[in-house]
């Protein structure tokens, strides 16, 4: 049992809730509770490490066991020490260390989501999931965009990470990964309403931030506009509801909800 | 200039941001940021009580002084006084307590939002948000779930509080005030899938939280159950991108987004 918060385990767990520089040298982030951690077991994560404390549920053990079946060393720890291991302030009684996902890009890639400078993990985390629910094959992260491993876009994107690829990406490589779609970059107000566009044909749609809107780089590298009509009196919706009407749109025009 | 957190105005407001009880008592909530102000003061909102920071910028004057036109006292304040009135970690220079709206109803009602169970109120501002995009005329609010002027309700539902009705109800009287209108009940994994649904029709949207699903009252009372399938991995949505997906399909079908 881990007692003090100052073992080199937990401050380790610490240092990759705590500092994107970490997990990016490490290639590993942190899942938190029982329904991330199953995500990650039905993935065949070899974890590095799990964390659980005493009291820890029948379903939370029967997780931390297929955890250790593939790998893991599995540690008890104090509530206090969860805490301090945790970036949440009503911390689960498991967590769990997971190398990052390396999935490969489906090939053909026939519907994408670009992520453009959105500084808001929730808002990232939810367009994953979204993305993920809509049946997106890649989300594509560009430059001033939070990393995917930031403990908020982990929690809100809910398992997303286990089974979709998500691409860190920058604007002199995205156009050969994404040769043959059409690319539609939304925009609040402005372009092709997105009931007028075709999208049973291979596209990939980016969404910038709504406050600074799509960047430079995404509008020179994007021929075509899309925008949500709002019948209300709001002016705009977030990127991800964005992501949301528009990827389902794409959804039922393709027939794939079936 | 007000220069001490224990003022009985910053009490006064600091109770409205902590309790919905004092909320329901005085029937006011709070404002915070330009953005939001200048909402309340569009809508000729009669501020209670309108407090800034000495530096704030010009837009913020404006706004101030425009609700300081509809008879609201503005009251300068310190930098700390403000972080104490404030909600947020990192407080605008601007705050405004205004009464709660009191919108009628449109007639007829053809399309409204109804909220059961949602206890996130992250999650409720940005249906109510969404629903005001979309085109919803009213949110019906039902038992469990949090308050419409809890201050994270408001800040997620980014003004909707300023033009679209928002009813606290219960299943005694909802079914009066949706007679006419058809009822569909949101089912992860079961149901009429949403894109074979009339929503030309009048209708009203029930959600409920995605962990507990839709209460007994609300399954007692809608006949249609509606799904969203997900040709993706992911199992479901939350509750805000469910409302956004499904009410922007009425609006797609009704042909509202022109």
């Amino acid at each position: 049992m881990i007692t003090a918060a100052s073992n080199a385990r937990i401050k380790f767990v610490r240092n990759l809730q705590a500092r994107r520089s970490a997990r990016e040298a490490e290639r590993l982030f942190v899942v938190e509770g029982v329904r991330l951690s199953e995500e990650a077991a039905k993935a065949g994560a070899r974890a590095r490490l799990v964390l659980h404390t005493p009291d820890l549920d029948e379903r939370g053990r029967v997780v931390a066991a297929r955890l250790a079946e593939l790998g893991a060393p599995v540690e008890a720890v104090t509530p206090a020490v969860m805490a301090a291991a945790s970036d949440t302030r009503a911390p689960a009684g498991l967590l769990a260390v997971v190398p990052w996902s390396d999935l490969p890009l489906p090939t053909p890639l026939t519907l994408a989501l670009v992520l453009d400078g959105l500084g808001d993990p929730g808002n990232v985390g939810t367009a994953l999931r979204v993305a993920g629910a809509a049946g997106a094959q890649a989300v594509f992260l560009m430059p001033g965009t939070v990393d995917a491993y930031n403990p908020k876009v982990v929690r809100a994107a809910m398992g997303a990470h286990f089974y979709l690829p998500i691409v860190p990406a920058d604007w002199e490589t995205l156009p050969k990964a994404l040769a043959g779609l059409d690319l539609w970059l939304a925009e609040a107000g402005a372009g092709q309403p997105y009931t007028g566009v075709d999208w049973r044909r291979p596209a990939a749609l980016i969404v910038g931030s709504e406050a600074a809107g799509p960047g430079a780089a995404a509008r020179a590298l994007a021929p075509g506009r899309v925008t949500i009509p709002m019948p209300g009196r709001a002016e705009s919706l977030n990127a991800a509801m964005a992501a949301a009407v528009l990827l389902f749109e794409a959804a039922r025009q393709r027939g794939t909800q079936l």
